[in-house]
C-alpha cells in the first residue's frame, strides 16, 4: 500500500484539480491545476453567436483537456508508473448538464449544432432558466408532486429539469436531437470508462430521482410541456449507482491519453460539496460539514428523513451510504467580503487586524447577509443586503465585522432550522479557502454558533473526497467510512467558542432573526419592490 | 449710501468671518475668516485639566479676538475709513453659553476659576448635558409645562437649561460664582456696546422664554434642582430685543480695538442659520429657506402658530420680526456624504460623476439617513443609518447616491409635516456650502421634494444677514424686509424638479417612510438596543 495512489479529479467552475493521493494515508503527492482552456462562457460561444443575459455555458472538451494534461503532469512530478494507480475517482459541479448522441458525442462537438447554444454544457451558474424553474414550481405544487417535498418546494433555476425544460422551450430542436441529457459529473465517467453508470447523488439531489420510487410521473412531465412527457423513456438513465461504486475500468483510448493503464478502476461520479465530506472526516451524523469559499454548503447526515426548513434536498446514501444526506447552503460567504474590500477599497490585511481588534457588539452594527439572496432558510433569490447602525464615527472594519457576523447568523440559522426538527448538530468541521485564509471568520463562526469548528488535514477536501472514493471503488477501502479513517483526519488547530462572545451575539442573533423575518418572511417585501423597480 | 458700508460678523464653530458689505445692494468688498486660536476644546483646557467624553468648550476672548484682526483687516483691503461704517450685525452658533460676572467678564478669564471646564463657554455642539435634558424633559411633562409645547416636547440636550443644569449638578461653585450667565450671542454684543440687551431669537428657540410670557415659573426650575428656583431673576435678563433693533453703539474701547468710530450702531444678537433667512431673500412666509452643509436647517415663517411634528422651536418674531418662525433641521447631511468618501475612501469627483449617470431607482438602494440620529421629524438622537438593497454588483456610487437621496427624503418628510398642519411650503431657497459645491445633491433634493430650488447670491448668507441686521439697527432700512429688497437676491441659477424622476422618487420614499416609521416609532427599537449595547 505503501507505494500504492489514486487519483482524484475536481472538475471546478474554472478548472479542473487533479491530485495524486497516496492511498494508506492520504498524503496529497502531487497535483495539477488545469485551466479549461473556454473557461465559463457567458456572453458568446466560440463561433461568435451571442449569449443572453444570466447565461453560464461550458465546452465538454475541456474535462477531456483536464484530464490529458493533469493526469500526466501528476505522475511525472511523483515519479510513479501507472502500475501504482490503484483507482480514479472525480467530483463535478453541480447540476452542469449536457445533451449529447447515445454514444455520448456532445451535440455542441457536432458542426450542425455547434452554434446552438443549447447544444453547449449548461453549467451549475447558468441563471436563464429562472421562468421554466417557475413554472416547475407552480403546476409541482398546484399537483401537489412528492418529489417537490424533496426539495422544499422550491425546484431551483440551477437544476436539471429546469434547465432541460429551457431547451425544449427555446430550442426545441436541441431537445429532439438530444438521445440523452447527462450529468457533467456522469458524462466525464462515461467518457473514461465507456460505460454511462450514473451516480444517485446528483440523480437525487438535482434531477427528481428518489430512491425505491424513481422519477415523477409521465402525467407531471406532460404537464410541464407535453413534449417532456417522455423525457425519462427516452433520454435519461433510470438506474443509478451508489457513491462509491465503480463504474467500469478506464478505457484503452482513455489510458492512451492519460499515461494509466486500461482497466483501472473508476468511481461513479459525484458533486464536489459531497465527495468533500468524507474528506473531511466526516461519514457520520451529527456533524455539520461546511464548504466555505465565496458561498457556503452545509452538509449533514442523519439517520431519519426529515423536511428541514430550507434544506435544498434530502437524499437517502446522498451524501455518505447508509445515512439520509441533507444540502443547505449561503448563497454569498465570501463573496460578500470580497465585495466589502472592491466597494470599500479597504487594505484586507490592515482591515482584518482592525476588525479582530473589536469586540462583539462594540459596532453597534447589524446586517442581513443577503448580498446574492437568501438560500437557506428562506430560499429566495430575491432578498438583498442590509446594513443597520451607520454613525459619522462607524468604520470600514466594524462593517467587514459585522458582515462576517451576518453571514455566521446565516449558517446559526440553519442550525437552529435543523435543532427545531430534531436533527442533531454536535460538531462543524470546515473546508475550502475561508478556513485556509480567515482566522477571523472562523472564529466569529464559532462564537456566534457556540460550537467548535475543526479543519481537516486537507482545506481543498473535494480532491482528496474524489480520490477517497476511488480507492473505495478499486476495493483498497470496504467502504468510505473505512477510507476516512486512514486517509482523512483533523488538523490540531480547532476554533474553540468564546462564552462571553457568544453571549453578545445572541443578542445581536436577535436583532438579527427580528430583521430576518420582517423582511424574508413578507412583513415588508422593500427588497423585491426595490429590485423590480431596478428593472 | 454707494460709499457707505455694514458690516456682518458670523461667528461660527472654528472661526469667525468679518464681512464688509455696500449697505446699498449688498455686495461684499472684503472678509477676513479668523480661525479662534483656541478652537473647539473637546479635549482638555488650555491649561491641562482634561474634559470628558462629549465635552465642547470655547475660549470667549477669541471672539475678541476676531474682532481685533478682522475687522481692521476688511477695512484696509477695502480702502474705507471708519466714517463710512455705519453699522455692524453679529450672528452666532447657538445655543452657545458662559457664565460670567455681573459686568460681563467671563469666569473662564479669573484665575480662580479658569481651571474648571464649567467655567468656560459651552459650545452648541456639547453633548455632555444629555442627563440634564432627559431630566428636563421628564419633569417638563409630568408637570405639563407649557413652555414644553413650544419644543415639541424635547428640549435638547445642546440648549441653555441643560447646559446650565449641568453647571449646577457638576459644579455648584460656578453656579454659585456666576452672577449672569448668557448667549454668547448676547455677550459678544455686550461687550462691544457696554449693554447688555439680549435678542428675543435666542431666548425664544434656545432658553424657554416666550414673548408675552416670559419664562417658566419658580416652581419648575426648583422641581428641576432646587438651586435654580430663583435662576431667572437672580442670573438672567428678563428683558429682549427684537431682531433688527439697536442694541447700543460701539464703545470707545471697542472703538479702538476694532478701528471703527465710538458709537457706530451695533445690533442685538442674532442665530446664524435665523440670519441667513433673509440674506436669502425670504422675508415672508411660504418659502422654506434650508441651510445645507454637515447639517441641514429648515427655517420657515408662517403667519399663525401651529405645533408641527418635529420642529424644534416655534417663536413669534423669531425669524423675521411680524411672522411666526420655525425651524427644524437633520443632523447629519453633508456630514454623511463626508463618513462616506471616508469610509469608501472614494474619489469624490469620480464617484459623483459616476452617481450623477444613475437614474432614480436604478440602484435598487434606499436608506435611513440617520448617522447622527433624527433631528427632524422624529427628534430622537438615538435612531442610526440603514442601508437596505445591496447586491454583489452594488458599486460605491450607488451607495453615494441612496445616501443623497435619503437625505432629500428627510426633508420631504420635514415639508410633509409642515403641510399635514396646514402650513404651506411653496418654494425652496437653499444656502450653505453644499448649494455652492455639488448640483448633484440640489438636483436630487429638487426631484424628491418636487419643489424648484432658488439659490441667493451670497451662499455665505450669514455674514451678510448680519449686515442686513447692522443696516437696520443703524436705521438706513426701516426694516429687514427693506433691506431684504435691497441687499439680498437670487441667482439665476435655479434647479428645477424633473417630473419622470420624482415618479420614481415617490416610489422610493414609500419604501423610506415605511422603514422610517418601523424604525423609528417603536416598532423596532433595534437602532437603540445596538447603540446601548454598544456601551
Amino acid at each position: 500500500m505503501k507505494d500504492n495512489y489514486v487519483i482524484g479529479i475536481d472538475f471546478g467552475t474554472e478548472s479542473g484539480r487533479v491530485m495524486l493521493v497516496r492511498v494508506a494515508d492520504g498524503e496529497e503527492i502531487a497535483w495539477s491545476v488545469v485551466p479549461y482552456p473556454n473557461g465559463v462562457m457567458d456572453r458568446q460561444l466560440p463561433c461568435g453567436t451571442p449569449l443572453g443575459h444570466d447565461w453560464a455555458l461550458q465546452d465538454p472538451r475541456d474535462y477531456i483537456t483536464v484530464l490529458k494534461e493533469g493526469v500526466p503532469k501528476v505522475m511525472r512530478e511523483a515519479g510513479i508508473t501507472a502500475g501504482q494507480v490503484l483507482g480514479i475517482g472525480t467530483d463535478f459541479t453541480a447540476c452542469t448538464i449536457l445533451p449529447t448522441l447515445r454514444d455520448g458525442t456532445p451535440l455542441a462537438t457536432l458542426p450542425q449544432y455547434a452554434s446552438n447554444p443549447h447544444a453547449w454544457v449548461k453549467l451549475w451558474k447558468h441563471h436563464a432558466a429562472q421562468p421554466e424553474a417557475v413554472r416547475i414550481n407552480e403546476i409541482g405544487a398546484a399537483r401537489n408532486e412528492p418529489v417537490m417535498r424533496m426539495y422544499n418546494g422550491r425546484y431551483s433555476s440551477e437544476w436539471f429539469f429546469s434547465k432541460v425544460l429551457q431547451i425544449v422551450d427555446e430550442a426545441p430542436e436541441i431537445y429532439a436531437a438530444a438521445e440523452r441529457i447527462v450529468e457533467a459529473a456522469d458524462w466525464i465517467v462515461w467518457q473514461m470508462t465507456g460505460e454511462l453508470r450514473p451516480n444517485e447523488c446528483t440523480a437525487g439531489y438535482k434531477d427528481m430521482w428518489t430512491k425505491g420510487v424513481g422519477y415523477p410521473s409521465k402525467e407531471f412531465f406532460a404537464a410541464l410541456d407535453p413534449r417532456l412527457e417522455n423525457v425519462v423513456a427516452g433520454k435519461l438513465s433510470t438506474e443509478f449507482y451508489l457513491l462509491g461504486s465503480k463504474a467500469g475500468g478506464l478505457t484503452p483510448q482513455m489510458a492512451a491519453l492519460t499515461g494509466l493503464n486500461a482497466g483501472t478502476p473508476v468511481a461513479v461520479g459525484n458533486i464536489d460539496a459531497h465527495v468533500a465530506v468524507p474528506a473531511c472526516g466526516v461519514v457520520k451524523p451529527g456533524v455539520l460539514c461546511m464548504i466555505m469559499g465565496t458561498s457556503l454548503c452545509h452538509m449533514l447526515m442523519a439517520n431519519e428523513k426529515h423536511f428541514v426548513e430550507g434544506v435544498a434536498g434530502v437524499v437517502e446514501d446522498g451524501i455518505v451510504p447508509g445515512f439520509w444526506g441533507y444540502e443547505a447552503g449561503q448563497a454569498a460567504v465570501g463573496d460578500i467580503y470580497a465585495w466589502f474590500f472592491r466597494a470599500f477599497g479597504a487594505n484586507p490585511d490592515e482591515v482584518t487586524a482592525k476588525a479582530a481588534q473589536l469586540q462583539p457588539g462594540q459596532s453597534g452594527l447589524v446586517a442581513l447577509d443577503w448580498w446574492n439572496g437568501n438560500r437557506s432558510v428562506l430560499m429566495d433569490a430575491d432578498l438583498t443586503g442590509l446594513i443597520l447602525g451607520m454613525t459619522l464615527g462607524t468604520q470600514p472594519e466594524e462593517i467587514y465585522r459585522a458582515l462576517i457576523e451576518a453571514t455566521a447568523f446565516g449558517t446559526y440559522t440553519v442550525i437552529k432550522a435543523f435543532e427545531k426538527k430534531g436533527v442533531p448538530i454536535d460538531q462543524l468541521v470546515a473546508c475550502g479557502g475561508l478556513p485556509q485564509k480567515s482566522p477571523l471568520v472562523m472564529q466569529i463562526f464559532a462564537d456566534v454558533t457556540n460550537r467548535a469548528i475543526h479543519l481537516p488535514k486537507s482545506l481543498q477536501a473535494s480532491g482528496l473526497g474524489a480520490a477517497m472514493h476511488g480507492a473505495v471503488a478499486a476495493g483498497v477501502y470496504k467502504d468510505i467510512a473505512e477510507a476516512a479513517s486512514k486517509m482523512a483526519g483533523l488538523q490540531d488547530l480547532c476554533y474553540k467558542p468564546n462564552a462571553g462572545a457568544h453571549e453578545v451575539y445572541e443578542k445581536l442573533y436577535a436583532e438579527y432573526i427580528t430583521l430576518h423575518d420582517y423582511f424574508g418572511r413578507g412583513a415588508n417585501d422593500a427588497m423585491k419592490r426595490l429590485k423590480a423597480l431596478k428593472g
